[in-house]
């Protein structure tokens, strides 16, 4: 049976899928050959688009020449799970694919090819993704969280899974969103927040039937649902008096709660567990290694197939502001290096790309360049926490481009060593255009294609989520649009914190500007300005010897402010106002040019979509006019608090004597 | 029939009224002459004290010359509702009053002076408040607000009043608050915050009834009741389309809920209203004035012999950092002035004591000078929301005496030109201490006893709350508590703000250091710091005009850096960090050794206290000692996030060398 296409609530976008974006498909003659589960979903895809578009389609036929415009057929092999070829001859589009997945992966390929797929011939091409884990996490609470809320981070409504401490009773929506998701080759989605309270502890037993229910709305569309658990499950849920990853009855509960998990969601995917980690339960409370914290939980999953991935995120979040000797920078690579080779094959280590917490421009991280024998996943946050919160446009595939092919010795870029696979925390949530910002829809589809391929050009996936989301997009809007989203990230990082010293932001909410929010907190984030300069000191000769996690050459080039990236230089050393950067301006006039050229580039950014009014569904077009109207708002305002702030502190005039408040 | 002494629940503390404070009183003879409802409340008073120290006490029987030690007669006359006279003569001490909420208030002298009223002989002395009304404004709400909570600005716990949007059912506890107040001579109570919500808004109509209920347990103890309303009531309870205050619909609706109101509470206080302020509704909506909406609501009440406290916290809260010409300080003056004469008789304009929010040191309000015409009264806060919020030790008697002696001309005194009151936003909360920090309650007495007598010496008045609160003190204790309280407001002052700029403080909390946490904010609280200097320039000649709201000398006086008080310079002045104070020290050098100083005398605070485990008893000491490590460690922060960032600024080091981060 031909599964439906999920039925869009009324008035919500429909995202990279829309009805046009099959036009091509739809009015084609197409046959579909193999069963199982996805090739159902395929065929209840290409059912609908022919509805549509008035074309035909076929199941299990023999393919008689020409008589198909497309075939998309199970019969290959050794192309693994998710892998497909695609070829043109004679008339034919012929798509082959060894499992359901690959066919539907496959199908998603054709139709973001277009009218192309049917145009010419073209040799046999095979696709697999270069990560076998493609993940999203959601923070999502079950239960509003009296300071997070509903959703921790989420700047898109409420959550897709849960409603006020229930599971969301319609999964209509849910159906939707694997959809997208597989559209873009995201694969796996862990349904609630790696900060586990209370409620959302008890959706590892008595509730494991909701996140079952997600479960299986979601593997039609390939996607595999995981958990975020407490490391303190046996104590909080089973009533032990311990959590001792080496204690047999710690041990004994995980299996029997593992085997409960399976029974329920056969493909279940495993744990993400975020331990001693900003006041998470965690193996340190009884003198174990993160090591054996894991391996405990992989061996509960890894029977059945599934895996634990295992923050990296762990540093002491009490730190005293006093103390320059303490770096949160060096926090993970210090505690999971010794442990490198210790993880068991089920545990995935998963660390954040840099290595602070996800600003707008950090190093990459050096622990993943330095765990050879440890399974890696990389982890950023497609969520804008720290990047406008979906309030300011700032398409992120540059920079996640940038860290994915960044490598730390010339064996391997980090892409190669995520063997663990890509996760990024979602920011999607159940507001009409699903991420708040509908430009931010970019985000989570470029996101799913970068970790499809790592070495992708972001500029062509966002050519990709063009021509799905805007079909026969003119000239005009297709350039406005890449106009609006290809600087942006830069343009954020302009207007925002200076040459990669980051925070700067309101504690808490973490939007908007706060020079010294972070300062003097224990949270280890610090900019040391004074009236003569800025920046952390982070060399090996005189600063707190992060420099030196890197190999050679990073570690010499970040050792020395002569050698160091402009970008990075303030998050490697403390230099003067009047250091002279490569780019010759020096760091105090860089901090005004940029800011004022930030906000410059924001109202041209607005004006430009202004004159996009005429080629954009005026819902969408509104919504984003509106936002540009905050973005601007708050960009002035993170211009005339900086560029004051290092005034008042300099006392050096802008050279061009622009207004400083 | 004698009121019985209200009975406190298990634990809660008696404050000021241990039964061994009625130790002299219990062991004598008393006759009590008159009747009425204090003088069963005196009655009451009397039989529990002589029940428990073998006393007795009689009615209405003509004194026999000797046959008794204490009378406390109702036949006085002339001496208003709440005088009475004290005389010793023969072996007998009198008390006349002339209503019974005197002879309450004459029997709480009586004990207050303890064995010395039954000592020797003086002649009749009149006592009478200096103000008719000594009010305490709950900031309490009936629901709990998702920000504010239960009690806004509460250190105390929940509220006594109100809980989970209900009104407590037991009022026992609220009956020994009013006890507490009749002995520190504190006559009204609004029992609701003046941000009124939804749910508090309904407390004028439908909820009544609650408040009724308050009233009825407060009025034995001549504690009247009122309540804050919304200007907007008759839109939001009534369905008006207006709250315009000439429309006469709207006279008509307050009129007649007014009329519920005091058929309800025949002796009905009054009602408190924030208008046009930080979000509340007011007249400015209708284009009306302020004296507009205050005789609106004068013209309700004044009738049944009530008074509307209308408060003068009129400022622009969205202001623009950038922009330096308005000013937060001139806004009371600036609005409130030209409407001097305007406002009706029952109308009571209710002015902060300072011109910004209770800051830890502002100037005198410049606008309690400039309304002969009006009924003012004067605001302090007792609660210590910019003071420690009752984790600091911070009695606030000298601040709030300096206040109330000030001279804005040589003619009165700013306790002279109270007319409409004292006022003090409450403290007291169903703590078992009352206040959270055990020797916060001397903020409460102290408050109610200068309102009582405004030129009364705060540290004699601190001693009436020794003798009470510890009967029989010795010397040692007394002197100990003499040694952490005295001086604890200066010693707040010290390791806070410097020179009273003010503010400083973390955002939305306000507790804890945070230099620049109002610094870009619109709240219209500003230090301008830069590398040169500090300060804000309110002179006539180069700032804000500020300092021209005053009468001379004040205005000459604040004028000029040179003759500007040290404890006021930035206040006015925007100075040099190498300008040189009053005291001979440079502005730098100045916050340097102030913030050491404090830090020292909170450590020697400590130690004193520590000193008196063998005298207090264990609960409170404990409590205290616990607080004294939360004030240490705090006030520590401060010096060194103040010490650091102006260090970092200046550039200019310590003279004496000590440790700055």
């Amino acid at each position: 049976m031909p599964l439906p296409v999920p039925v869009l609530p009324e008035g919500v976008d429909p995202a990279w899928l829309p009805p046009a974006a099959f036009r091509a498909v739809g009015g084609r003659r197409t046959l579909i050959r193999g069963s199982g589960p996805p090739a159902e979903t395929v065929h209840g895809e290409v059912a609908e688009a022919c509805r549509r578009f008035g074309g035909r389609v076929v199941r299990d036929a023999q393919p008689g020449e020409g008589a198909y415009d497309l075939v998309l057929d199970l019969g290959g092999e050794g192309l693994g799970e998710e892998g497909f070829t695609c070829a043109r001859e004679g008339g034919t589009t012929t798509v082959t694919a060894t499992c359901g997945r690959g066919l539907l992966y496959g199908l998603f390929h054709v139709v973001r090819l277009g009218e192309a797929a049917f145009t010419g011939a073209w040799a046999r091409e095979t696709h697999r993704p270069a990560l076998a884990l493609r993940m999203l996490d959601h923070w999502d609470n079950v239960a509003v969280h009296p300071v997070m809320g509903q959703v921790e981070r989420g700047y898109a409504g409420g959550s897709l899974f849960w409603e006020d401490g229930r599971a969301r009773g319609d999964l209509e929506r849910v159906r939707a969103y694997g959809r997208l998701l597989a559209a873009c080759g995201i694969n796996a989605v862990a349904v609630n927040n790696v900060n586990v309270h209370e409620t959302e502890a008890h959706l590892l037993t008595d509730r494991i039937g909701e996140v079952a229910a997600i479960a299986d709305v979601l593997r039609p569309y390939g996607v595999r649902t995981h958990l975020s658990v407490s490391f303190a499950a046996p104590v909080v849920l089973g009533g032990l008096p311990t959590a001792d990853p080496l204690d047999e009855a710690v041990r004994g509960w995980w299996a029997t709660a593992t085997r409960r998990v399976y029974e329920a969601i056969p493909d279940f995917g495993g744990y993400v567990v975020k331990a001693d980690s900003e006041g998470q339960p965690g193996p340190f409370a009884y003198g174990r290694s993160h090591a054996d914290g894991a391996n405990l939980l992989a061996a509960a999953v890894g029977p059945y197939g599934g895996t634990v991935h295992w923050r990296a995120f762990v540093y002491d979040h009490r730190q005293d502001w006093r103390d320059r000797t303490t770096d949160r920078a060096r926090a993970a690579y210090d505690h999971f290096v010794p442990l490198d080779g210790e993880f068991a094959a089920d545990a995935v280590l998963q660390v954040k790309h840099g290595p602070m917490d996800f600003q707008v421009r950090e190093p990459v991280s050096p622990l993943i360049g330095a765990m050879p024998r440890t399974r890696l996943a990389v982890e950023v946050q497609v969520t804008q926490e720290y990047t406008g919160q979906q309030r300011h446009v700032c398409w992120l595939g540059p920079m996640w481009s940038e860290v994915l092919r960044f490598r730390h010795d010339p064996e391997s870029s980090v892409g190669e060593r995520a063997r663990g696979g890509l996760v990024g925390v979602s920011n999607a949530g159940d507001d009409p255009f699903w991420t708040g910002h509908p430009l931010a829809q970019a985000n989570l589809y470029t996101f799913g294609r970068l970790a499809w391929r790592p070495d992708a050009e972001p500029r062509e996936v966002l050519d990709e989520w063009i021509g799905l989301t805007f079909p026969k997009a003119p000239e005009r809007l297709s350039d406005g649009l890449h106009a609006v989203l290809d600087g942006s990230w830069r343009t954020y990082e302009k207007y925002t914190a200076p040459l990669g010293v980051g925070w700067m932001v309101q504690p808490g909410h973490h939007y908007g500007p706060n020079v010294d929010g972070y300062e003097y907190s224990p949270w280890g984030t610090y900019h040391f300005a004074d009236r003569d300069g800025i920046g952390v000191d982070r060399s090996v000769a005189t600063g707190t010897g992060y420099a030196g996690q890197y190999a050679k050459p990073w570690a010499e080039l970040y050792e020395s402010p002569g050698t160091c990236p402009d970008e990075l230089l303030l998050f490697f050393h403390h230099v003067s106002y009047g250091h002279t950067l490569h780019s010759g301006k020096t760091v105090i006039q860089h901090i005004y040019d940029t800011h004022f050229e930030g906000v410059a580039e924001v109202e041209e950014a607005r004006r430009v979509w202004a004159g996009l009014a005429d080629l954009v569904e005026p819902g969408r077009h509104a919504r984003v006019a509106e936002r540009y109207e905050e973005q601007l708002r708050s960009a002035r305002e993170w211009r005339d608090q900086i560029n004051s702030y290092f005034f008042r502190k300099s006392g050096v005039p802008d050279e061009r004597g622009r207004r400083v408040h």
